[in-house]
């Protein structure tokens, strides 16, 4: 993967503030694990409440981390008076996504001037092991911070 | 749209006990409104636990709506033994998803004898008026109920 | 589908003019056969050499017109001195693509500021009746046109 | 990436045999170059009858070899008696597609029991030079060779 030099040196703090006031994180009980330029890595503990009709994680909800984490990678090389919009997604889900736990990456493949795309894998734990259950692609925009969108 | 003839005449009770099962739609809130065949409606009331930076609906949260609209309006179409999984979906989001209500329309498009295409759009309601806020188009599986994935 | 008002009442020529600077489409023999605000429609006769390995028309060779069809609705939109790109699409094969002739037909879903959403159809024609083959739904952007990419 | 053991001992005569009958890829002029278990890579030199209206690679051309790289890398992992279709792709464009030849590579991602995940990026080449200019991310199924689709 390309390596990436941030705009913004204190793009962590910019990163995890916005992450804070995204409520459905810390509704669902989602975690930001780590963070680098371009990279953006979130846990999500399993619970039923999470789950679809076979008890697995619903896919939206996979959606719901996968999306996060790849927003948040892209954000991380944006500059300090921006925000980050999802323009689309398409996710494929590869296995059922069953087990104690859920681990997306988020990855920024390309940073352009004014669209970034970047992608997610999400594993899910379980007895330990992990196997790829979900792969997302995605285009974001960074808008200025004051701008309508 | 074209008009689809359900294999099974229980579709209703079938998808109603399948969506009783998804933990997650309870979990969000969201309500199963209206069902025919290969066609779902689901609604979702605002709470701010499901915002994003912005207090607008979180885009995974969208999909999950949209996602499971689009899912069971192919299940109406499945046969009684079946159960159906997501195998991938696209969504564009068209103007922030703002407002009091959402209302996610699911709809067939390709019902194949394995594989099922379904669209789903979602419409935000802010003081009564409908603003169209994400497309989706997805693919879904039929598989015989005590089949593994 | 809603109706759009063009900015630039000029935009037939303008398209018309750029279509014709896409030497793909003299290459594989699709025409450009009508034109409105939001909307565009392109035709391919079939050839042996536009074929997939069954003899169908191509996966890859369906998305050139459905992306230039989906592309041109949007252009009809744009301003004078624009040009238009194609930021992502997806396109979902609904039945094989055989028949004398396939028609596409891009529509605009929403019409942004900097990025356009669209969609096109793709129906093939056999024995003069019209099977629904391909969907695709994409992003587009405008770009002021001696702007880089 | 996972390495993955085929079926088939016989794949790449299978897989170059199915080549040679997607007219399309002679028409265009690419050449298939590599294969491996679950790997694909084709070539395709610039040619102006391949471009857009910007003189770059039409953005359907590019999908068309990067489909056929991810639907032969699937290809590689099936049985004798069966062939491929792409249910549904989604790509991005993420450079200029400007040089003098397109490098596709095929890659699977996951080899499901009837559907086959895979993805394809596709590089530029200018001056000697390769920038990533597309990555495309498809479904593909695997069906019996005398059935229906």
């Amino acid at each position: 993967m390309a390596t990436f030099q941030p705009n913004d040196p204190g793009y962590a703090a910019r990163v995890r503030e916005s992450f804070a006031r995204q409520h459905v994180m810390r509704f669902i009980g989602a975690e930001l694990v780590d963070l680098q330029p371009g990279y953006c890595e979130i846990h999500l503990p399993y619970r039923p409440e999470l789950s679809q009709q076979d008890g697995f994680f619903h896919a939206g909800i996979i959606s719901t981390i996968a999306d996060s984490a790849g927003g948040y990678a892209g954000y991380t090389l944006m500059p300090t008076d921006s925000r980050v919009l999802t323009v689309e997604y398409k996710m494929n889900l590869l296995a059922p996504a069953r087990g104690e736990r859920l681990v997306a990456r988020g990855q920024v493949i390309k940073n352009g001037r004014t669209l970034v795309i970047a992608k997610a894998d999400v594993g899910a734990i379980r007895d330990g092991e992990e196997t790829l259950c979900a792969t997302l692609l995605e285009t974001l925009i960074s808008l200025a911070d004051n701008a309508g969108s």
